[in-house]
This record gives C-alpha cells, sequence and structure tokens, in this order.
C-alpha cells in the first residue's frame, strides 16, 4: 500500500487532543474518518506528536498507508474535503517510501508558544495565546531559558503522566523574543517530554516577572523535581511548529506571525 | 461628563456588527452593557465605522462620557472585566476632550482585507481569513488597484444599503502584499462607502485570477453601475485597523502580522 506523508494544521480547541480517546473527539480520529470516507478503508494514521487537548499545530507530521495510488495533491485536496467542517487541514501530502514513519523517523520537532502581553485580554487571539497581563521581561527570560539548553534530566518539566523512558534529552534550541505585544518562544529538540515546553514556558515566565533569577532556573532544573519548577503554561498557546526528518524531506515552517 | 476615547478590537464572528439591532447582539451593545454594569448608568457608545456583521477590528475607535472621572487605565479594566466573555477588549482608555466625536472628528480610516491563498483550508484561522484556492497574483492586484487611488465616484463598489450622502470618495492608498501564505490589502481613505472595502476586494481577485485587467478596474469604476463590479469579498477577511484623528492623539497600528 502506498504511504503519505501528511503535513497537518490545526485548531487544539476542540479536540481532545491528537490521540484517540473513548471520550471525546481527537484530530487523529477526524483524519482517520477522512480517510475512511475517500478511500473506503480503515486506516491508522501516525503522527510526529501526540499533543496534548488544547494544544494546535502549525505543522504537525503523520502518515499514512492508502489503498491507491492517487497523485498527492489530491490526496490532499479529497482528506480536505472530508475533514470539514473541522478545523483540521492538509497543507500538504508527499508520497513517501515505507520506511518512512512520521513519529520514529523524525529528528526534530519544533515548538512555538505565544504569550499575549498586555494589560488587555486577547479578543481576536482568544484560544490561540496565554494572556499575560503583568510586563514580562523578555530578555530576561531568553537569558534565563539559555540554562536549560543541552543534554539534561529534564524531569523538574515532566508530566506525571509522561511515557517516555527517560526524563534525559537534549533541548537544542530556546529562544525567547518580543514580536510586538506578544513573547513568543521557540524550542528545538529531537523530542520532548509530556508537557515540558508548558513547564518550561510556565517556568520562565517567573523569570520575566523578576521573580525569578537565571540560577533560579538552573537550580530547579538540577533539582530533578517537579515540584522545584514551575506552574504549567496552558495549552491554548503551543503550537507544533514543524518536524524535521533525515532526508531532504523536510517541512516547510509555518510562522504564524509571516501568515 | 468625562469624556473617554475607547481602542476597541474585536472579532466580529458572533456579533451582528457593531450598531444596535433588534435581532441579534452587537458590539455595541456589548460595549455598552459593560459601561452600564461599570458605572450604573445607560449610556450610548459612539464609533468611528460602523463594522458589518463577521468583519472585525484592530482598532475601532470609540467614545462614551461617564459619570466619573476614573483614571484611563482603571476605565479600560473595568470595562474589559465586565465584557467577558465576549471577544471585544478595549486595547486603550484615554481621557479627551468634550468635542471630540469618534465619528465626526476622524481625519482618516484604515481597513486590511486578509485573503488565504493556498490549496488548503484554513484551520487556525477559520473566520479570520478570505479563503481563495487559485493562485493569485498580488502584483498584478497592486497594480490595478492603483486605477482607484484618488477622487472618484466609487457607486461601482457600493452596497445598495449605503447611507452616505454621496457616493463620491477620495481613496488615499491601496497597497496589495504577499505575506507568506496570505495577501494583504491595505485601505486608507478620510471615509469609505458601505461595503466599499470588500467589494473593491473581490474585483481585485479577479484580477490576481488574471481573468480581469487595470483596464477592466478602470472601466468598472468608470461605469459607476454596481452590476459593473465584481462580487462582495466576505466580512471574515476585513479587519477595520485603525482611526486618525487631527490631534496627536491617533491611534497605534495593531498589524496581525507582527502581534
Amino acid at each position: 500500500m502506498p504511504r503519505y506523508k501528511l503535513i497537518i494544521e490545526y485548531d487544539g480547541g476542540p479536540f481532545c487532543g491528537w490521540q484517540r480517546q473513548a471520550n471525546g473527539l481527537s484530530v487523529q480520529e477526524a483524519v482517520e474518518t477522512a480517510v475512511t470516507r475517500y478511500c473506503q478503508v480503515e486506516a491508522v494514521v501516525h503522527a510526529a506528536g501526540r499533543t496534548d487537548s488544547g494544544v494546535h499545530a502549525l505543522g504537525q507530521v503523520a502518515h499514512v498507508d492508502l489503498p491507491r495510488s492517487d497523485p498527492p495533491d489530491k490526496v490532499r485536496d479529497a482528506l480536505n474535503a472530508h475533514l470539514r467542517p473541522h478545523p483540521v487541514t492538509v497543507v500538504r501530502a508527499e508520497a513517501v517510501d515505507e520506511d518512512f514513519h512520521a513519529r520514529f523517523s523524525a529528528r526534530e520537532r519544533s515548538y512555538l508558544y505565544r504569550i499575549l502581553n498586555r494589560r488587555s485580554p486577547p479578543a481576536l487571539d482568544a484560544g490561540r495565546v496565554w494572556w499575560v497581563g503583568a510586563a514580562l521581561d523578555a530578555e530576561a527570560m531568553h537569558d534565563a531559558a539559555q540554562a536549560l539548553v543541552g543534554h539534561h534530566d529534564f524531569t523538574t518539566f515532566r508530566a506525571k503522566e509522561c511515557q517516555s523512558q527517560s526524563p534525559v534529552k537534549t533541548l537544542d534550541e530556546i529562544r525567547v523574543t518580543r514580536v510586538g505585544e506578544e513573547i513568543h518562544l521557540f524550542c528545538r529538540a529531537r523530542s520532548f517530554l509530556h508537557h515540558q515546553v508548558r513547564n518550561m514556558t510556565g517556568t520562565l515566565r517567573l523569570v520575566g516577572e523578576g521573580r525569578w533569577s537565571r540560577a533560579d532556573v538552573a537550580c530547579a532544573l538540577a533539582a530533578r523535581d517537579r515540584a522545584a519548577g514551575g506552574p504549567t503554561a496552558p495549552p491554548q498557546g503551543l503550537y507544533f511548529l514543524r518536524v524535521d526528518y533525515p532526508t531532504a524531506a523536510t517541512t516547510e515552517e509555518h510562522d504564524p506571525c509571516t501568515g
């Protein structure tokens, strides 16, 4: 059966997350239902990352095996037609070798966290950002974030429910910048622990408010204790941005700030 | 009674437009209700522009007279507290002289129209953009749009229901640019006719598709006949961006692309 790689964008708000659940509609179920309507077969769609309820994606990557070899653009358009009216869209489809696996072949994952940092709550971006009314120092946040870069035991930033075999991960990059009224936190790693980006963001917010120093962040990391970290930032500010693979078949970055 | 100028952002989706209507919730009613809850008085909130149902605002300007002289930041925060859970937010409040009138003092209004121009429908920006799947030539659209700049009879781009005394207006600027997957249409004038921006946008889309030339746009304008223009673009791509006043008290531009 021919295998297709799908780049998927979604609004996580109405879903219980990527993964199929008994008690709610998941993005996976929406996409699998679209595949079934299109090809009249039951299919499993495997994704690079199992985003939580409320977390958005601009460049989730998935793969699926179809019973026929349609041109990739036809696959994209057909799935999009069957995905309506869900806020899920296949941005691109590509034919790939059968050894491509969206999750296990992934070499690097990138996330964006958007904080709206102004006195007034969001109107147009409600459900799309974390609103923090107190002024945050983005430079201090960026500086403190550098204490997290590298190969570490990230237990301090790991959710209890995390199923990863090891809490040791390598954070390749973390960048905090102010973009108008927003603060953007960009993270890049081979893989992340459950809630890692949200827990790092909630901790760096304390730095942005001047309550924590870079040394406090380094101490929290060294403690290897979730209780030593800051609170978990809410899901609606988080975007699964892109996934890179060892071959040339990398996904384009979809930056919400340049459209 | 002290007068306050309010810069207001809203998601037009759930509303029947700015202006109070018998058959639906308007943004005006939402703001006036917040004023009443805050100050225990009936108040009329006057806006610079009466946006249609579904049209958004990043910088609508309104004024209201309050029965007491609270600091502007307190007015902003109190109105925002009472505006919940509506997707309407007061971005800034300012104390102004009693001769300031949001509508009649306005010297210039700016609108942004966002077209999502890619094969895949919007997911995260559903209700925020006009999705046009066919590739559009933004440069050709920009060039043709220049035929509309200046002092003209804009009957071709005027809704039947328009209440303006005259169809003659001066369009100061129109700029069409590609921003990633989007095409942005920026317009600036002292005032606009009802549906003028949406009708110009629907016409310029024909140019972007290669079906119309710049000369066709000029002919349509010269016809002074709505039937000679292109179709009306839908409301959800339109943003009331900013209003400028003769004094130094201009509003900041809130560009969604830079946050």
